[in-house]
């Protein structure tokens, strides 16, 4: 950490940070320029909380010089981190496709979203059973009723099941039925929920938060995997600007600074991150071309009639049509996309 | 709901928009424009979603008419409410000052500054046990035994103790120990927490979630107010933007448009609003004079050793100071500031 | 300037640093701290640009330690600037209202609007002869016809006159007519335009962009200050965020932060801050509050006639309750609102 | 345009907005709902200003129905344009690459960067010769002599010239020496400038403001057309936003959403969209697999010595291996990178 001391700021002020920082345990260097004195702070940052250091007479300002997360950094641990989900291997050469309807409805539509979309090319079936709704007249999912239905279409296709999980007391029964535990956007600070799914042994989909920044981001999966469990896959999924003709951006950028940041896979979400079907297979081209290592699709037999997100869902043949633009773009970057696995296959020959 | 037609819908399209209006048991009103022909849908929309009908072919977009929300708005409920807590009216003629300490630490601090904001002025008592922090290895609270300390506080002097409460399972605890119960800005669209905080018979601080929309705001609300709790106080604490001078964008327009659109009553915390204590009086100044009905305020007896948000705490003689310039502009406009009840008076006295 | 090595600098990269900071004539002061090297540059280093020194191998990144502006620094000129306009003085212990249409329409509009304002308790008179559209399509204003119109209602009134000018070759024009030349928030980095008004005599208001930060709106009048004209006063009036329920979010916070900074005199221009008529009042009463040193109103005899922004306009009835509202919280802050003086009064008593 | 009147509208207010909108011309269509009554306006609304709707009495708020733009529409225009410039078409299958230096800064550096460029695969060459910079204190930029110098590097290399124009009375100057004039970011709001080059006949490269709505870009272009000027690009190059790990957002979304919108060629700026170096190449394979027409670059032939925007800039080297990443990816989605034609590689070889 380094503190800037104001223009007049007094010896005796500067004595008193100084006695400050090694009554912390760290070491000061001083250095003095023509306008202002600047304090060096050595020593193991983390744990200093740059606000404290702030408010001390005489200080103009503080920065942090090493970055607040330690275990999601790439620093900490240079390989890229690759999860295995049943044969499904989530941030190596193959990008995963995760697709399914918003919420789970009835069993036929989940049956019939999850033939499709296996069908096309997904690997991972995704599916609300627990929804977070702005409004409360709004439609809630089905609850354990859906993680049940949810079960039974993987039972049928042999797809991996991801379902969102919405507090800590419902992690044990999500994590029952599911085989990635996913966050939403806006769990992404829930702390008591990102230390319960932390302690699962199951892998964790990290949603960004609307208006969390990249740093915020890994400090929520920093959460995750300070409780033991390593392996956390991030998702963006557009943020909120002032933008007002899409729902969100989707923070292209965010891919390559994550990819450079962390060692853990990127998952993009183009049916949030635009908001608009007819828009959703651009931005995932975009979201593959920039190095996502796997995409979250909603999918819906009837988008019309979906009881929520219909407005960004894609019917089963605009979904094919999306796999089949992704996979291109996949081989143009040098990557493929993962097919269903042998046991995927068997299941559903069976 | 309003539906535009694409200029190019053929008029099978509109037929089947009407349908699927009639099936839902709504009745259609049919305007043809120049260019476009447009759907007046006619009936309770609270409980339509717009998503489902952006997306019937021949559609250009729709449009809501009424607010999605019905118990939080003025439309339903004309008067002001007023929230009495002990001796303590929020939302009538006098303004409520509330502080305290970011998080209780000890004994000796949560002792030391109820006496202190009791002393200058303040009603209630704020202290967070339970802290939401970005970071996993930043002070997490003291859970129960912060609680604890927060009610020896208040039987010492009186004061009321607002404090946060995080997940649905700590409701029963925090509730035992707190007059007034916060839901911080990260968990304004925790819907499980919103529910359980609904059942229970303590007022809530619903804080606004830091890129939450007013509506958002309001629609959360509405969470708690449909399971049955009335007595919910708004609480603006600033919004995330761009600029980088201050912590969060202190967004005094939300006061009066609050006031406009709904009858709860709006506290204003302009100690997270602003983020820096030399800015904290002039934003509370502020705030009174645009019409809030409270004041939420970070006071800690030494800020350069608080263990969290030293940076946007006054010390007591600034909260003094804060008080008695409050006091003034709230006598400008028409409004007094609340001074401690007998009941208090007479703790402290005792 | 302060430069953070990478963790895995080697001595060659650093020695290069070390060796382009005395090539560029400054010193450089060395800090090895447990994992990074910091290297403080010493010297004005207001004239480097971090991005520089960025891109140079085994650099992490850089950062200032010196705000980048200097003539509009509070450190370089600690007393608050005082800009006299006629009789008006601006910045000092006075608030001044400034009131007027958003467009200059016709003569009796102009004229019935300056008589009202004054009537009121405006000392200074806005209206626009050239119009930022957002559209080509909407009305552009009337040109120099209107700024004829402005001297006639400043003839007959004694209010002087504030009017926006939109490039570099309308400077002479403008500035005939006008005793203050407007920047319109669209214009803030019209670097050629900042630079033409800093070589008039005449005080410039400039308004900040919509989405322009503290530091940039300083920088830009910094353009201004260097070319010679000091009387520069900085107008906050909203900016651009994720909120849809008003127009504009009136950055409150801005005040304080920009009475601290600089030397300046700040101005509040609720009309836009909020974008609509009915809060305006309380946004201007939370400006003054909050330290403004004077406010821009938009006003029209009959706003639902007006050629723009009539949704934000007050008219002349709400707007003399304004004035009276306003002089209550300036009186609670220790201000007053500037009367209109003798010259003025005399003006309109021949 | 939809006027919604509020719910406790008398006849009398809802006679006075029927009789406001006849004298305007348009013909009004009533609707009456449970709870509010809905009045259609019925004509071309491109000439309505919503405000003046709003603040009549007993309306609530006022929606439009047609997009306010005209020329720039895809329902005025439903092939794309494909603007010619010299040998390169720029909106066809082809992509165009425009690339060189933010500044130019000398002879050498310019022919040098002009050579790499034409070499790797651009077809245009880019460089500023007037800059606007936030700070007074930064290179201004070389004036005239670096519109000769571009000149000369277009006589050497065959190459194209975009640069930027900051002021109408520079237009004809620029337009001397430049095959497409540029306007910036900050100036996409500048009207006298975008009427300026509206009138003259070389195609325009129009920058999306940092926090300008994609509607507002469409306006901003709608100024240039509506002046007699056809040919315009329109150049997303990333936004605004909370987000601090990047200098802008790039709005990937924007990309499809302008194809759907608007006719004009899309460009991509990835340089200033996320304005580090290391994640230009991925952000501009995304561009590409999204649908941008076209690409702009920032190449210096030694960025650590670059006068401006050091840190967004590529070397030679990585410029070569973008554009071979590029053209993979352009393959991919079925289009093709541009390539030198036969009069550019004439000219390199005479």
């Amino acid at each position: 950490m380094i503190i800037v001391m104001k223009p007049n700021a007094t010896p005796n002020q500067i004595s008193q940070v100084l006695q400050r920082i090694e009554e912390s345990g760290f070491r000061a260097h001083i250095s003095r320029g023509e306008e202002r004195t600047i304090i060096g702070v050595i020593g193991d940052e983390r744990h200093l909380d740059p606000d404290q250091w702030n408010v001390l007479e005489g200080v103009e300002r503080t920065m942090r010089v090493l970055r607040p997360y330690k275990l999601a950094s790439r620093e900490f641990h240079q390989e890229n981190t690759v999860i295995e989900v049943g044969d499904v291997r989530i941030g190596g050469d193959q990008i995963a496709i995760m697709a399914g309807p918003c919420s789970v409805e009835s069993r036929e539509q989940i049956l019939e979203t999850a033939r499709a979309v296996k069908e096309a090319g997904a690997v991972i079936l995704r599916g609300g059973a627990f929804k977070p709704r702005t409004s409360p007249y709004s439609f809630q999912g089905l609850g354990e009723e859906g993680l049940k239905l949810l079960a039974e279409a993987r039972e049928e296709t042999g797809l991996l099941v991801v379902t969102e999980v919405m507090s800590p007391d419902q992690v044990p029964l999500v994590a029952h039925y599911a085989d990635i535990l996913q966050i939403g956007a806006r769990n992404m600070q829930n702390y008591p929920l990102l230390r319960a799914v932390g302690e699962v042994d199951k892998p964790v989909l990290l949603k960004r938060g609307m208006s969390s920044t990249i740093e915020e981001l890994l400090l929520a999966a920093e959460y995750i995997l300070s409780r033991g469990n390593y392996n956390v896959m991030l998702c963006e999924r557009g943020i909120r600007t002032f933008e007002r003709a899409t729902r969100n951006t989707f923070d292209i950028n965010a891919i390559p600074v994550l990819k450079e940041l962390t060692h853990l896979p990127v998952i993009a979400d183009p049916s949030h991150g635009v908001g608009l079907w007819q828009h959703v297979i651009p931005v995932a081209r975009g979201a593959i071309a920039a190095g996502a290592d796997g995409l979250l699709i909603e999918v819906h037999p009837d988008p019309a009639k979906a009881w929520s997100d219909g407005a960004q869902s894609l019917t089963p043949e605009n979904f094919a049509r999306l796999v089949a633009e992704v996979r291109r773009v996949a081989e143009a970057v040098g990557r493929s996309v993962a097919e269903p696995t042998d046991a995927q296959t068997a299941t559903v020959a069976a």
